[in-house]
């Protein structure tokens, strides 16, 4: 099976602009105006306390917001730049910003799917198996804590046994729940016993993080606020998020949706500030549409494309690493899930995205996780990472030499240079399949999905969890324990 | 059925730069050597008396010309950076150069295939059917002499039967054979009657066009060579298109791969320009890699993106009009062939390219014209096509007074604001389903591939053929069997 190296992504190429910088600088405005004179709705007390000490325009109650745009450009300018992600294993650690891109799993589906089972609720053994997947695929590089939700495990108990799993399954960065403080606590103190530390310890070194949806318009609920503040507590990034679909939580427009966008996300990011300045923080886009005669969302789009470039000119227009998704609305996985995932991919990584969320798996407008599309976006973000290896042009690559060598007409098979360059010129792809007609035709006529049913069977047959020290696996299951059994977890 | 309008597609954004300014130049001076110092055959008498003409070096017998850096850049100087392809309807013309872009119809293969027949040979009937699914589409704005070869007609005299089912069946420009002389004049008389006008008065107002494909390494053959002569004599553009799979027509390397390409691109059309100064001519780049271990091609992979990125750079560093293609190595209309087809689709457009070759219909590395491909690939070239539709940032789009109208959590389907924009506001797709998983189902949980085996039914049962007035309709006839007649129809 044909897998790239462990790595750390970079792209080399300058972003795509949709904007112009006067266009980026309007939305920059409008969404300062949409800061200062509607403002941003917090649900928890907590949050109000801290943006009041801070010196926001609290209004209480209703827990409106209202930020003016000194309060902004000083929390933007806290914000660093990039940062690293370091798991339970070091050798792990990938950097987040800049030129650096990191891919995750798919995270939040009810459903499950695959070829064999069809369409399913979650279930921890499912769950378990995406994880083992996440950890066998070098080019998904942190794993998610509801890469489909365990429907059959109570919800209060549930993200321990997720985090359990993670940190025996796996040994990548991982996506905690950021749903309360709880959440947030239970995942830092289990990944300090896996690490063999105390929590204390973790803090300012990222190794989970959480995204913080805005539930747009205009409002960070409770639990998820809570979540923020953990997690900048921490020195853990929040994920800033605001979810837009245009036309029913923005309006319709995409300038509108930036404007909006863009102000939610600093709401957001300002509140990490006050909780800890200079904590590190991602500037969430997830700007769609939705079918206006339906109200359906749809992703991977056009607009999506578009207003995930535009996202990726306003966070780095103020030095945030910024976040996007590999999003589809395509209930099966074929052409469909195929080109609106491309569309996704290349609207994010051509914009500058340094995080790349719901990376492999995601299927149905996120209401599903499918094992074959796991391994379909596998391909596509191979793809995509040798896309970004940069060209070499030298005297050996320009090979003039092995040209004068082959005259008109002839063919370099056989040449010195072909056959010293033979194993590695190329991408060897995961699930491409180049042979001939015939020969395909022999092989059973397989299509790409088919074919990465075969691939997932293998990958689950062959996996080997990564190595964890005993005691440190016996830690976990105690902490485990003692948490459910200690009657303070939240609903 | 949703179909973008007729339209001049223009490319707002900045191309994709996978080279640096050096690695442009370096890979410029590497081709001027390849041209000075090894040359490129051409195997046509007349081709090389006009090169030796021209000033070049001429090497007899064996043909290989040789070109110093002052004639490449005298004919380079001489090339239009823009033209306007004006078919039979007036109403049809497209520019092509600068940010104008123009897509096609697949051309060349030998088998052609749907859901319902399979594979099979090329023939007359499903040629005429893939010509009037590309008059039924508007994104597809020409058309070709051989979008499946029909294998069916005799091979002297076929060109003929395909030019007279262009020009009744359709009403937009073609691409012609310019398999020798003869039947790029064929073309040219033909428009001329489908026009009511004498060949003549079509000089320097291009109407057909041709890819004058090189035999790489460095050699173009004699038909070729001659129908660029003709071409070029009567202003139509020739696509001067070097075909380098890596590895086996040119050395193993990206580098070495496209100063060939380069190189072999200058030689064709420094002969352009020897012709007739000024002539219009298409910079052809259709560079990709084979699979090292099975010799197979493959198309849409990460090296081919790059090398498209790469070969508009070299382009547009001359100010040529750019040549790409929507290719893939599927042997089904699969996942696979539709990421393929995205990751050419992205490396051609954000590349820069004016002329999107084989735009709809090709797969299987160009051995297969497919009915649902075509379909797939229309819905492909809208997204692309709406992805480079500008975001428009005034007062109005970025919608303040709606926002302020909508408290937080609150919902934009009822407003004014998005109520006046429902029609237009979204692409509006022709493949892509977004029903819910239950609507799907219910509709008989069809993929891609079978919705868009419905679509292409649809279009062939509601097709009608463009008006044509009576008379040039007998005159096409009539040249046609005076053409056959004649006994002077070349094999």
């Amino acid at each position: 099976m044909n897998q790239l190296p462990w790595q750390q992504v970079r792209n080399p190429y300058k972003p795509v602009e949709v904007l112009s910088d006067d266009q980026v600088e309007a939305i920059h405005q409008a969404a300062l105006r949409i800061l200062e004179e509607l403002g941003v709705e917090f649900m928890s007390g907590q949050a109000l306390d801290l943006l009041a000490a801070g010196g926001a325009e609290v209004e209480r109650p209703g827990g409106l917001v209202r930020f003016d745009r000194g309060l902004v450009e000083e929390s933007l300018a806290r914000v660093p730049a990039r940062f690293t992600m370091t798991p339970r294993n070091d050798a792990r650690a990938l950097e987040i910003g800049g030129d650096a891109a990191i891919f995750g799993l798919v995270n939040g589906p009810p459903f499950v799917t695959d070829l064999d089972r069809g369409r399913r609720d979650g279930n921890f053994e499912d769950y378990r198996n995406l994880l083992r997947l996440g950890q066998s695929l070098n080019i998904v590089q942190y794993v998610t804590n509801q890469s489909v939700a365990p429907m059959d495990l109570p919800p209060e108990s549930r993200h321990l046994d997720c985090y359990q799993s993670i940190l025996t399954l796996t040994d990548k960065s991982f996506y905690a729940t950021a749903v309360g403080r709880d959440r947030v606590e239970d995942a830092l103190e289990m990944v300090a016993l896996a690490r063999g530390e105390t929590r204390e310890a973790l803090v300012g070194r990222p190794s989970i993080f959480s995204v913080i949806n805005v539930n747009s318009p205009r409002r960070i609920d409770g639990p998820l606020s809570e979540g923020l503040i953990a997690l900048a507590e921490h020195g853990q990034p929040p994920v800033v998020t605001p979810f837009c679909l245009m036309g029913a939580m923005t309006p319709v427009t995409l300038a509108a949706a930036l404007a909006q966008q863009h102000a939610e996300a600093l709401a957001g990011i300002v509140l990490t500030q006050l909780v800890r300045p200079g904590t590190p923080v991602v500037y969430g886009g997830f700007t769609s549409n939705v079918d206006l005669r339906s109200g359906a969302p749809a992703f991977g789009t056009p607009e999506y494309a578009k207003a995930s470039m535009a996202a990726g000119q306003l966070a780095r227009r103020f030095g945030l690493p910024y976040r996007s998704s590999n999003a589809n609305a395509s209930t099966s996985v074929d052409a469909q899930a195929a080109y609106e995932s491309m569309m996704s991919l290349w609207g994010a990584l051509m914009g500058g995205a340094n995080m790349l969320h719901h990376g492999a798996g995601w299927l149905e407008g996120g209401l599903v996780a499918s094992y074959e599309k796991v391994v379909l976006d596998a391909e596509l973000l191979q793809n995509m990472t040798e896309f970004m290896k940069p060209i070499v042009v030298d005297e050996d690559s320009l090979g003039f030499a092995a040209m004068a060598d082959v005259g008109p007409g002839g063919h370099f098979f056989g040449t010195q240079h072909t056959l010293d360059r033979y194993e590695t010129a190329f991408y060897a792809p995961l699930l491409s399949d180049w042979r001939n007609f015939e020969a395909w035709q022999e092989a059973g006529s397989k299509t790409a999905t088919q074919r990465a049913n075969a691939i997932w069977k293998r990958l689950l047959a062959e996996y080997e969890p990564p190595p964890l020290d005993e005691g440190r696996r016996e830690a976990l299951e105690a902490y485990v324990a003692r948490r459910k059994e200690s009657g303070k977890l939240a609903a």
